[in-house]
């Protein structure tokens, strides 16, 4: 089935201890969308400036990513610009120029209003809640925020979480919009806003979900090399929602495979620069973490 | 098969976001002898002063830990004064009294000599070399370390290292250890010195275990409560090596299953201060939290 994502597209320029990129090709929507297209239709809803080259559109229309709710408005591309150091768990920004970013009103072309599955990136929760007016009849809505929107516009945030069947979000950011250091504690505030199912990303250490009746946990994938965390997130939620959208029928056992599946394609993008590694990727790699993964948590029952 | 473990017995004096507590009953040895008591008879090897109480030789009796190779000298039983922040993860030491402990010489009683199954808590390599020297035939040797021994005994820490089977240590000493930020290279390094087996704990992130071939990774098990996280990890190698001489055999499937039940032992441990909670347990709600990790960590294969 058919899967939206309303997100960034952007130029990031990035130092990690294992070398640097200016203006890569970057942005939540881009690493969402090129994620989840090995696994469903994607249909992404962007902006981005006069400066942003036809190659890049190419590329995604590559992977069949359908790129005619992205506007190209007069003025630049949202840059960001940010370094890791050997703790590549903390990113540390050194400029955001939102430009064209800014004034970003997403537009939902009447072909992309009947999609399915919906992901709403890390955007303000007002234009995340303007994007669920604009869809007929979703059967599974997602959303990312951070903290400087749980900082920043709590209220309208929660008023978009009680639209939404799923949050997907860092490991800090939950504690800090559920208000407690426990984290268990603080998905179950969460939970009650709204939200049928929590996903808690941790970076190295995996990620966990929480819903009413049960806790899954999925390791990260160890990695030897790990060149830029940039985009794993996004990564990750691009192959969750991919795989989820791609089975069509719903139940905590096809989310955790596609817990599986997310973790898998955000390990392969954090092995390179931008989308350098999972614009290559070829199904049967995947698969064959997938089943790395299966391998490494399994243990027999009593 | 018979567990012998080789540790201090000290008293704490802990206070956390939830409590306190003053001389209370601690110590790597005893956590472990408690912890691995559910699954096998176990030997202990300590010092302690004589201040030290029948009441805690008795509980520890009343367990079935053999005792005989705990020392009564002149002076006072080590003390070790600390605090706990919101963040669990980090201990702040804020007084540590070695006293009958500064001069602790492991003294195998000739009944201990013949245990095939050896743990080396956190004490001076060269301790732990020496404990060696009297024990007649191990199966299965492992060892516990610090930044303290890293950092000040690093020659006798990789000595000891060569005559053991497996480490278990934590994520940061493990990365100090073995000289690398990133964990995959930290563990071969340190697997090329000796043990076969490195297991590395994560506090609320679980664990990992490398050997040459694999890798298996298990979270902790979720909790809203965590009163005192003192003596977690201890709790865990008594876990894991009660559960692995309680098999007699050994496999990479029945370490798998160890590190699950020392995980379930170490959720408990930090539910009260002291022994407080694991010296009350019984099989049945430990092969329960068991069964809780299998369905936390399930999912289906491709």
């Amino acid at each position: 089935m058919s899967l939206l994502v309303v997100g960034s597209v952007a130029f990031d320029s990035v130092k990690t201890p294992f070398g640097e990129v200016n203006d890569a090709l970057g942005g939540s929507g881009t690493y969402f969308s090129v994620s989840a297209s090995f696994f469903t239709d994607v249909r992404l809803v962007a902006v981005v400036g006069e400066d942003f080259p036809d190659e890049h559109i190419n590329m995604l229309n590559h992977h069949k990513v359908d790129t005619s709710g992205v506007e190209k408005k007069p003025g630049q591309t949202f840059r960001w610009k940010g370094s890791y150091d050997f703790d590549l768990n903390t990113a540390h920004t050194h400029d955001t120029q939102l430009n064209v970013f800014a004034d970003f009103k997403p537009n939902l072309p009447e072909n992309y209003r009947d999609c399915e599955y919906v992901f709403l990136a890390n955007i303000d929760p007002e234009l995340q809640a303007s994007v669920l007016d604009q869809v007929k009849k979703p059967r599974l809505v997602a959303c990312d925020t951070m903290n400087f929107w749980i900082e920043g516009k709590l209220e309208a945030l929660k008023k978009t979480l009680s639209r939404v069947d799923m949050l997907i979000i860092n490991d800090g950011e939950a504690r800090e919009l559920g208000e407690n250091a426990n984290l268990v504690k603080a998905a179950k505030k969460i939970l009650s806003w709204g939200p049928k199912t929590l996903i808690v990303k941790r970076g190295e250490y995996g990620c966990l979900m929480f819903d009413e009746k049960s806790i899954f946990s999925a390791p990260a994938y160890p990695l030897e090399f790990v060149f830029d965390p940039t985009g794993a997130g996004d990564t990750f939620a691009g192959g969750f929602m991919g795989y989820l959208a791609s089975c069509g029928e719903m139940s905590n056992e096809i989310f955790r495979q596609g817990i599986i599946y997310g973790s898998t394609m955000a390990s392969f993008n954090v092995e390179d620069f931008s989308l350098n590694r999972i614009k290559k990727l070829g199904k049967d790699e995947i698969d064959s973490r997938f089943r790395f993964f299966k391998g490494m948590t399994h243990f027999e029952d009593l």
